[in-house]
């Protein structure tokens, strides 16, 4: 199928009426200094000092389909000492630095330099301020040269935030040109507790205009790269913390995610990513925190190259962080210490199509090899349909617009700034600007309940550990060009912890290929056929192939402790 | 003020439309053969060998205002074996039976004897299966000789439940006529939780038409009366579980509470009630569970005379039971052991005045001795005004009713059965039969949620353990003149844990009058008014003076241990 019929398909699913009258050109025209004045600020946060030369201009790369990460490697663009920095998990960085044999401004300088190439390659920051970096590290070096001791477990590690994490002083946007005047007051709830733990915040990073897309797309910096292929997506909405976090340029990444968003970069970008249970992390003051939407709750989570990290930050944030203090929608709930699992106790239930979109190739293979292997490892694996998928996704797709969109409209009208093709087909989910009434809403709360306790009962009645699937239906797909949110966005429904992990295979155009099987399908829905379209061997050249694990609800530990046990045993370390 | 000019008052604050069109008298008819059905059943339920005779007919004991539990004692209607089992708490009766020094059967035929003539007086059943229960009390005895160890943390102890929680094969109706059809297919997931425990179930008990009310008024088996004073209301809408827990019929009662339905009836009734926060008991499975209803959740939680025999009930349901294996809303938060604090470590808020309606006489009273004697005990106390009072009592009230009473509407049509005017009365709250759009429904969330984090912040910042302050604005008042829930309502918007307890001290109407300063008092609304004027000292006689401590959301434990510091240092034992 060529673009143009791609194109013709997915005009065909829109419906006007769910983004009429929000676009102005003529009042946009006047938020365009204020965007070019953002843009700025962003390049003159960027010391020349901490910038490589690109082997070719930037577009270019992206045409080609630039692997960022091996060239880093193979160029060394960062000294062996960097390198080695950068390439620690961070609980080992802090036990480095708790014994006095590195300091946290050696750890920052690397951890800087890393994140702008990071930076110069996939497009990821909206907003660097390394001198407070600079500063906060001396401090902490300050404090332990006084004390003897580190502040807290995340003494001196330098952590990304996703931009919608509000920090005092600053814009707050997520990706509406008419936030671009919304000066936070306060830090959220998360970064105080954070600041507190002792980490070093030092870039704010990318996400699509309103956090809608498992993409990049917004009308303010642009969008955010696959550092393994530069033309592909880098996922979303935590868009640069997907981009940031697979390229090394911090250690724990902080995203959301309502439909997959932090597992969707993970999944694209090739790191890790955890969606916690909902309020585990608190969401207290984050900028566009859903108003007192609660069918599907927004969560807050980690991403990072280690589960160990992941770990490392769920643990410290909960027990030592005690969010319930500043956030009374925090659960208090200990981070309990779950030992990894052997393979052999395991009990995975395998999802390989979930009724809505059927997968490509790649992730075919991805999920055919490491089920195999798991098999060879001694865990018990069971085939699994996703329970009436096809309802639990347009459910959740009802749910996500049960407004009308009535909030998002007026955000995009205050500055008529124009709604990219992928805005409006997210804007087109559910019943798109039709606002449901209470009842309705109600009525679509009561299936949701109902399917949450079909999948938990299956779960319990079957002792199933976890279940075992794909994250999206692809490889990162190229920008602008995510449809499907069904793999993710069912574990939002159901409010299942999920784990994005690496398989550490990638796409492979001369493997990943339809079969003359594949070519006879016959599509079920018009989205499954302009998602399956749209991969074309050629264009996903070495594509991280990531899978996702699902837990029941407040099994959090458990899905860390089994991403660990199974990344494990696969060998796969994101560090090495 | 006479009761026509109270009458006129009432008519003034109602709207016609909230209620139109649900009754029809001639549809009605048909249903009343069912009724008598109904009412016929649970008589036969009662075995005559278990009755009392009443000391006179049973009306006009309600117009002398009769003390059945004075009556109780001072007439000896229970043996002294019996008396000793049924005023032994929950723990020590677990632990006598686990020693073998005393049977179930005969801790069952002691309370199945003092809950029947609990429901001679007060009403407080809807139906008897004690049959049911001497079977299962059998089948632990015959466990315990088999195996000399008892089943469970609760092994054995008679255990009330209300009508609304679900028992497979039964009806389920919630105190609609409409629902004298349903027949539930299966136990609720609280009753599986508790009989898994070793409970003995052998009554479920009344409640108000559709649980709408702060008493117990329906069309099904009508009133449940205070058993201190015949003549007033038991609170509601665990009205049942109030009577039956403060007349000794039970060890725990399983009441449920979205605006103070656990506390009005541990209040009026003269025991004790906990209001968890939300989601720690599972509601699985209840009838009229709320379907989607998420911003201001029913909660499940216990009755009983002694707060240690709650804390058994939390203990054992959480840790033992563990509610989140059969249904995913349970949270996974175990209940911690909390040392019951010292008073002088103890920083107490009070609240006297919420905003909305001011306290009759008996509460103040009962506030001022109790602070009087917590400062004496070396409590630090400070005073409180509930920030926000009125707006908040505003957003609950809206909330409540958000889908203008559409499902209500639907199920009182359904048999047209009359509707009380206390009925009418809650559905008048908020705006009535106006349904609000789901952006609406949210903008109230956010207000809530404000509200939430203003009184975490303000505990937090200022150190405060708990807010003490009334239950209601009056000791229990007379059946079906209830008409504000501000006192409870403020704790199930915040999701705070709410402990009722009772002072020890009761309604007195030589001691309890308005004084002359109150009579000059100007009302703030029309509310105030009808609340105000209806507290006539001479028709409140021996009424229990209770009161309520507040916590932090998921501070279970510490409002349960404050409880228990608090009572035992005031001296107050209900088993005594």
């Amino acid at each position: 199928m060529s673009n143009t019929e791609l194109n013709t398909l997915f005009e065909s699913l829109l419906r006007e009426d769910s983004y009429a009258g929000c676009e102005d050109a003529e009042k946009f025209k006047k938020w365009i200094p204020k965007i070019e004045k953002y843009r700025q600020d962003l390049e003159n946060s960027i010391p020349n000092s901490l910038k490589v030369e690109l082997p070719k201009p930037r577009e270019e790369l992206i045409k080609e389909q630039f692997n960022s990460i091996n060239y880093l490697y193979k160029h060394e663009l960062l000294t062996p000492s960097e390198f080695k920095i950068t390439d620690t998990e961070g609980s080992e960085l802090v036990f480095q630095m708790s014994k006095g044999h590195i300091s946290a401004s050696d750890v920052f300088s690397a951890f800087a330099k890393r994140a702008v190439i990071a930076h110069q390659f996939s497009n990821c920051a909206v907003e660097f301020f390394l001198d407070d970096g600079f500063h906060r590290a001396r401090e902490l070096d300050d404090y332990y040269e006084k004390h003897g001791k580190i502040v807290g477990p995340l003494h001196g590690l330098p952590i990304s935030l996703k931009e919608h994490l509000a920090m005092k002083g600053k814009i707050g946007h997520v990706g509406i040109v008419s936030l671009l005047d919304n000066i936070t007051p306060e830090d959220a709830v998360t970064v105080k507790v954070l600041q507190n733990l002792g980490a070093v915040f030092y870039v704010r990073t990318n996400e699509p205009q309103s956090l809608l897309h498992l993409d990049s797309k917004n009308n303010i910096t642009g969008l955010t790269k696959c550092p393994f292929n530069l033309l592909l997506s880098s996922g979303g909405s935590s868009s640069g913390e997907g981009a940031i976090c697979a390229f090394g340029g911090s250690v724990i990444g902080i995203g959301s995610d309502i439909g997959g968003s932090i597992r969707s970069p993970a999944a694209f970008s090739g790191c890790c990513g955890l969606r916690p249970t909902s309020r585990r992390i608190s969401g207290r003051g984050v900028v566009g925190d859903g108003n007192g939407q609660e069918s599907v709750v927004g969560v807050i989570g980690p991403l990072a190259r280690r589960i160990s990290d992941i770990e490392l930050f769920m643990k410290s944030y909960i027990n030592d962080g005690k969010p319930w203090d500043l956030d009374p929608w925090s659960l208090r709930i200990p981070w309990t210490e779950v030992k990894p699992p052997t393979l052999s106790s395991l009990k995975i239930a395998v999802v390989r199509d979930d009724g809505v979109v059927r997968v490509s190739p790649p992730i075919r293979r991805g999920l055919n090899t490491i089920v195999q292997k798991l098999k060879q490892g001694g865990a018990e694996i069971v085939e699994f349909t996703p329970f009436k998928g096809r309802l639990a996704y347009d459910v959740a797709c009802k749910l996500s617009n049960a407004d009308g969109n009535k909030e998002l409209h007026a955000a995009f009208k205050a500055s008529g700034e124009p709604l990219p093709r992928i805005t409006k087909w997210y804007l087109n989910l559910g019943e798109g600007s039709r606002e449901l009434s209470v009842s309705e809403n109600r009525e679509l709360n009561s299936i949701r309940d109902n399917l949450r306790y079909e999948y938990s009962d299956y779960m319990v009645e079957n002792k199933i550990d976890i279940i075992l699937g794909p994250a999206y239906n692809n490889v990162a797909p190229h920008s602008e060009e995510v449809y499907n949110e069904s793999y993710t966005l069912l574990y939002n429904l159901l409010d299942f912890p999920s784990l994005v992990f690496q398989t550490g295979l990638f796409q492979d155009p001369e493997i990943d290929k339809w079969t003359n099987e594949d070519l006879k399908y016959e599509y079920r829905s018009k989205l499954e056929e302009l998602e399956n379209r749209g991969y074309k061997p050629d264009e996903f050249k070495g594509a991280p192939i990531a899978l996702q694990l699902s837990g029941r609800r407040y099994f959090d530990e458990e899905v860390v402790a089994i991403g660990k046990s199974i990344v494990d045993y696969l060998g796969v370390d994101l560090l090495k």
